[in-house]
């Protein structure tokens, strides 16, 4: 790696003897020459352009096209609403919690990826439909979900506000074909923007998918891909393609799934703005990987929380883990613990009183990881000083590189989700049936 | 049974040879003896009060002592934010879901329960204090995050409001011992409502715990403890024990786990408002039973969303993993698809033109449980007509019962944590040595 990067991966805790449930060295090390494979995979797709995913982390120019559309539903609306589901929706809700820190402005953007009637009507009637924007995103442009929500919200549109002013408030994405979506956005005169037919929806965080939503919200979509940019480099750079990360990654995750019965791997950020990243990984690792009787289930978690729900399973449970901890720096943040306002309790809290929730926050980090590494848990830590554009990019581009080299590593395609057709057409059937 | 339960359970589907993957029924039956052993046991402590969690569905005289503090907290505040982590927050926030489908009125009831900084201090900056009242719930009342939470809320309170209103806005939840968070409260004048020291943190939703939050946020809690007493009731007066759902759930699970490896159990419920649940069940299920190398992940899911995201990982992944998909009958509610705004791709949207956002939703449960037994996945099927207090209150105590008789089948303590004391010490050791 030539430059710093906006995240730093530790390992070590993967291994034993630090670990008992670890991966031992040598067969790690054997497996250099099918991680060079895996990497060259990636590198070959990314220099002639057949993997397009790889591409969006170096471009600007569909950023500059889609600014009209950004400063407008900035300028009109308090409220944009995403109507889409899955891929569709979870790498936008992942980028747009950046700016649940506060500091920012701009429209709230709201997620509606379900199709609970009761939900989805609560949840629109909570909104002001004139002051509300909507962008509709079906990658095919036929899912059954999106559809039936676009249709829907335009018929509450037009009720509102007529029909003169769909084209106004709702925008649609969706792939250059003939398909459902486009036909009506065409018979609505709804502007609609284009998908890669290339870039799937689980790998299109970076796309117009995930970036407009979040540059809506206020979030640099720029500074996103810089930072995915710069760890997809580190990785087609690295001499050797174990001592990257994102590869390291995929192998150690692999070989512990083969050599030691690990099942499932839990990603347990300790930042409140990255629990919509479990959800966005669950999707791309579960999808991607599971298939062929292959596949560890992702697990989302969030610390500190889940201290107090999940921790005494994964330190006394079944040892069919590995553990991905996401820290940043907060030591020193937020309101400091006031031993004067404590009173007489102010003794028993002696280790809290003067110092910040932050301090606690990495306190609290530091000993969960070395209370998995003690009870032999196999366990990778990621840091960074503070969560920025960068960072949440450059996590995305780790996690996208680590389940194309782990599909690689197992030879199945990354790409595909052929499993979930059956209960598409049973589905419709059940609703033609339906009387 | 002798009266109709607000849930209807359907273990059929965990049961080979009708899916692949499952129990065979002979081994299931000569379990009942370890059954019968689990329900008396529970039956016992049920009889002599010694597990007072379980008389808790039948009592009304804690909801009227508690009346006063709702009616305050409904009238005076737009705002409620509870301060406290896993067992003191989840069962609330599983209940005040509630009042998410809309027509309930009364405070937003929010739960602040990590110590993210930036998180923390976002959240609250969004809340007017003036019009917000505080809940803190510990029940040891030497939770540090919970501690922390207070008393930073405190110092902002006295900021903006004074000392002197402290009281008004900000009431305890602890065991009546000599603790830091009864200390607090005595300091400065707060009302402090007792917590049971012998219902632990997350089998505490039906005790003032949740209840009072889900009371204030609107949610009739005394139809929530109904429909919990009715399930309870139901497995206690069961002839065969197997034939109790709650009973032979925790005999399936164990008997998978055992004979087939199924390491996780998914909850999947089809309904938005029990989002929520899975999360509460996911501490009680791991906290309870992941001790001494025992114990199946819980796996929160929620449908249709994570058809998109989960189902190719659990049709075509390893067969590790147990369904609980819960459903409601949604059919004829929501917006209708109306084949004129359609247009053009009316043709190809046959199946949904006509039909509403609830028979999609129901022709997708149903596709997705009929394509997990095709594939030969162990699932299960809990139904109810339409999300109420009372099936609320059945589901809770279906899983606590259920979690219960799990423990004693494996013969181990359901009512303990010891594995997550170490990172206590930890943490407090590592904020003592910080400079």
């Amino acid at each position: 790696m030539l430059h710093e990067l906006p995240i730093a991966i530790d390992s070590a805790a993967c291994f034993e003897p630090r670990v008992g449930a670890g991966l031992d060295r040598a067969s790690f090390t054997a497996m250099a020459p099918t991680a060079a494979a895996a990497r060259d995979w990636i590198r070959a797709r990314r220099d002639d352009g057949s993997l397009p995913l790889l591409g969006l982390a170096g471009r600007r120019d569909d950023i500059v096209a889609w600014k009209p559309i950004v400063d407008r539903y900035r300028s009109l609306y308090e409220d944009v609403v995403v109507l889409g589901t899955g891929g569709s929706s979870l790498g936008g809700a992942t980028l747009c919690a950046l700016v649940d820190g506060g500091g920012v402005t701009g429209p709230r953007v709201h997620f509606l990826d379900n199709i609970d009637p009761i939900g989805f009507d609560a949840r629109l009637a909570g909104l002001d439909l004139g002051r509300t924007g909507f962008l509709a995103i079906s990658k095919s442009g036929g899912t059954a979900e999106t559809l039936t929500q676009t249709l829907i919200v335009l018929d509450r549109l037009i009720e509102r506000l007529g029909r003169e002013n769909l084209g106004t408030h709702v925008t649609c994405i969706a792939e250059a074909t003939d398909n459902p979506l486009r036909r009506i956005a065409s018979e609505h005169g709804l502007f609609c923007l284009e998908h890669d037919p290339k870039v799937g929806g689980r790998y299109s965080a970076l796309s117009v998918t995930g970036l407009l939503p979040a540059a809506i919200a206020g979030v640099d979509v720029e500074a996103v891909r810089r930072g995915a940019a710069a760890v997809l480099d580190a990785t087609l750079s690295a001499d050797n393609p174990l001592d990257d990360a994102a590869i390291a990654g995929a192998v150690i995750n692999v070989a512990l799934a083969r050599q030691k019965g690990v099942s499932q791997t839990v990603l347990l950020p300790y930042v409140d703005r990255l629990d919509r990243l479990s959800f966005w990984f669950r999707q791309l690792w579960a999808e991607s990987l599971g298939k062929d009787g292959h596949g560890t289930t992702p697990i989302n978690a969030l610390g500190a929380v889940d201290q107090h729900s999940q921790l005494q399973l994964y330190l006394a449970g079944p040892r069919d883990k590995l553990f991905t901890v996401v820290c940043s720096d907060p030591r020193g943040r937020g309101g400091r613990v006031r031993a004067d306002l404590a009173g007489s309790a102010a003794g028993d809290l002696d280790y809290l009183t003067g110092r910040t929730m932050g301090d606690l926050m990495s306190a609290e980090q530091r000993a969960t990881i070395d209370t998995l590494i003690r009870n032999g848990c196999p366990t990778r830590i990621i840091r960074f000083p503070t969560l920025s554009e960068e960072v949440m990019g450059a996590l995305m581009m780790q996690f996208i590189v680590e389940t194309i080299a782990a599909a690689h590593l197992l030879g199945i395609d990354a790409f595909d989700q052929p499993a979930v057709e059956e209960g598409k057409v049973l589905a419709r059937q059940f609703l033609r049936e339906a009387t």
